[in-house]
């Protein structure tokens, strides 16, 4: 350890939502490793924005308005990225493309883009149209369990009381309703060991998921509208493993297959899809399961804010945090600046551009009166 | 270490093949540890046959007469085991189903009990009617360059020079002539990676071995007369992985086959036949591959020996040292006490009849005239 450390990370919303998104990335944050990010997040809120009541849950920070407005909108980003490969610090690109300038490097787009415009606008509006709750949490990127933003909404489930949230994921500056809900399941083939020489004495269970696979691998997947938006699922095999030694009928295969269904489907219903589809395997064991968000665009706050960003949205594909307030009763959007696509690559990079856009939508329509 | 060694552990052939089996067994001989029951064979032969020319190569031993006869004949056997599981030393049990005395534990059957008869007989035949080359051998249990035969084989080509060659492996007392080949092949195929949330945008390598796999559990194998002996082949997977993380379509899913097949076909066509029955897929890497070995059964000193024995002649399936005999030209069979399929098994035995029969057989041959 060094005992001269550096001085604690400051972060500046006074320069921008583009340099705020160069600051927050520049703080290393990957999951587990928040508490630097954390630290700064909260300091500019405690000097900067007064009007705001703080409450800190380990690295996770919940700031509200306790303006008395009839409606509240939550609105949450978290703090910590994927492991950093030799992208940071961030650097400007131009994209040869667009001629569009770019910030490049890891979490730009997963999410300090979205985070900084969220900070931003947490410190400047005092007198927002309606009540805000603003969430930034930590260990988004890891195990379900392991997430922030469920351990804060236990310890303190008053605070997330809201009529509408909006999750700042990365849409590409449009609206991205609900998430597909998310299943896993372990399916295994039973044979019988045999000497490979004798192969005719024993079974085959690696051969034996052959007609599993290979039925997959035609399966066409739905596409199914729910609230006005097209959700399309997949169900994939992600992993296989099998075989006891190079001279041994292997007696066990295993694969698992992650099912992506639309949240119009309950748990139950997803589980019974995979079931029926490997109804002759030997065992179907299901592993992880979340339910997906539906879109919630028909509550009336979820539709003026559509509005009065004046793009038509998207169904979200992947699961995100969406799920958590809608098991809560809370419709809940993604609205962020970046490409889905680009989370996680190595060559993440956002446009200036959205994070632009991004900043005057939000500001925009929590200002107006009719929010 | 012990500072007080027990004493080498000694063996007594006029005790009988059945009582040296049980000693031979007792003396832990995992391979890798041949050491001990090499210089206890060693020892027996300096003492006890003086007839016999002996040259020692690490942990095998090479025992000719030098009588000048007109015909050689080498026999051979392995002083090593598979891994002792809590079942030595060796005790008697009675056979349920036949009422038969048999001894029970790790080697009786493969293949100190072979190597008791060939010990013994050794000792015994000063003046047998063909000159004799007894060798005993480490590391047949282990990957195939580990070999003590092939590797004094490379040491001292002269000795090895022989008419015709008996391996003692366990064939239940008859003739298991010649042994088909083994080939290993890894079968891969590729795909694109992609979030499992968005499938569509990747191509799953998993499930495209589906089809590969579902093919291989519908191939029948052949069965192949050679020099009549009917060979049975077998094409099987024995091992696959792929998958990169739960949320990832996969874009590599890897298995291994195993070929076993006659040894009327060149290692040459065997590698055919694995590529052309996975010509579609993307890649196969031929990982291991050893010829088989024709019965040899036509030869003059094979067919005499057939008719003394008395039994009729089967085909060897699985892959033993005959195959480095018949690289040699000389033909070579298997003949030895116990069940091959109790090989390797944790309840190993050998039937006491089946030993005292052997040492009938091999010890008339030997002494008859017209060998």
């Amino acid at each position: 350890m060094n005992a001269d450390p550096s001085p604690a990370p400051r972060l500046d919303p006074a320069l921008g939502a583009v340099e705020l998104t160069r600051q927050l990335c520049d703080i290393p944050s990957v999951s587990g490793d928040e508490r630097a990010i954390a630290d700064a997040v909260e300091a500019v809120l405690r000097e900067r924005a007064p009007h705001l009541s703080v409450t800190r849950d380990g690295d996770t920070i919940i700031a509200r308005t306790e303006l008395g407005r009839e409606r509240r909108v939550a609105i949450a980003g978290h703090l910590d990225t994927v492991p950093i490969n030799d992208n940071l610090p961030v650097r400007d690109e131009l994209d040869a493309a667009t001629g569009e300038t770019m910030i490049r490097g890891r979490g730009t787009v997963d999410m300090k883009a979205g985070v900084a415009v969220q900070l931003l606008l947490a410190v400047e509006l005092a007198e927002p149209a309606v009540d805000l709750t603003w969430i930034w949490y930590d260990h988004e990127e890891v195990a379900s369990d392991l997430s922030g933003l469920g351990r804060a909404m236990r310890h303190h489930p008053r605070l997330f009381a809201a009529d509408f949230a909006i999750l700042g994921e990365p849409s590409n500056g449009t609206i991205e309703g609900g998430c597909n809900g998310t299943l896993r399941a372990r399916v295994t083939m039973h044979g019988r060991r045999a000497h490979s020489a004798r192969s005719w004495m024993g079974v085959n269970a690696i051969q034996r998921a052959g007609a599993l696979l290979d039925r997959l691998a035609r399966y066409e997947a739905e596409r199914i509208v729910v609230d006005g938006l097209e959700y399309r699922e997949g169900l994939n095999a992600v992993r296989i493993e099998g075989g006891v030694a190079g001279n041994v009928i292997p007696d066990r295969c295993s694969f698992e297959v992650n099912y992506r269904f639309a949240p119009s489907r309950s748990t139950d219903e997803a589980e019974r899809v995979v079931r029926d589809f490997f109804s002759d395997a030997d065992e179907v064991e299901i592993v992880d399961l979340a339910p997906g968000a539906r879109p919630g665009l028909d509550a009336p706050l979820a539709r003026r804010f559509v509005e009065a960003v004046g793009v038509e949205p998207n169904a979200k594909f992947g699961w995100t945090d969406v799920a958590r307030f809608s098991a809560l009763g809370i419709p809940a959007v993604n609205f962020g600046p970046g490409d889905p696509l680009l989370a996680h690559a190595d060559d993440e990079r956002v446009p200036v551009s959205q994070i632009e856009f991004t900043e005057r939508a939000l500001r925009a329509w929590l200002q107006a009166s009719e929010a």
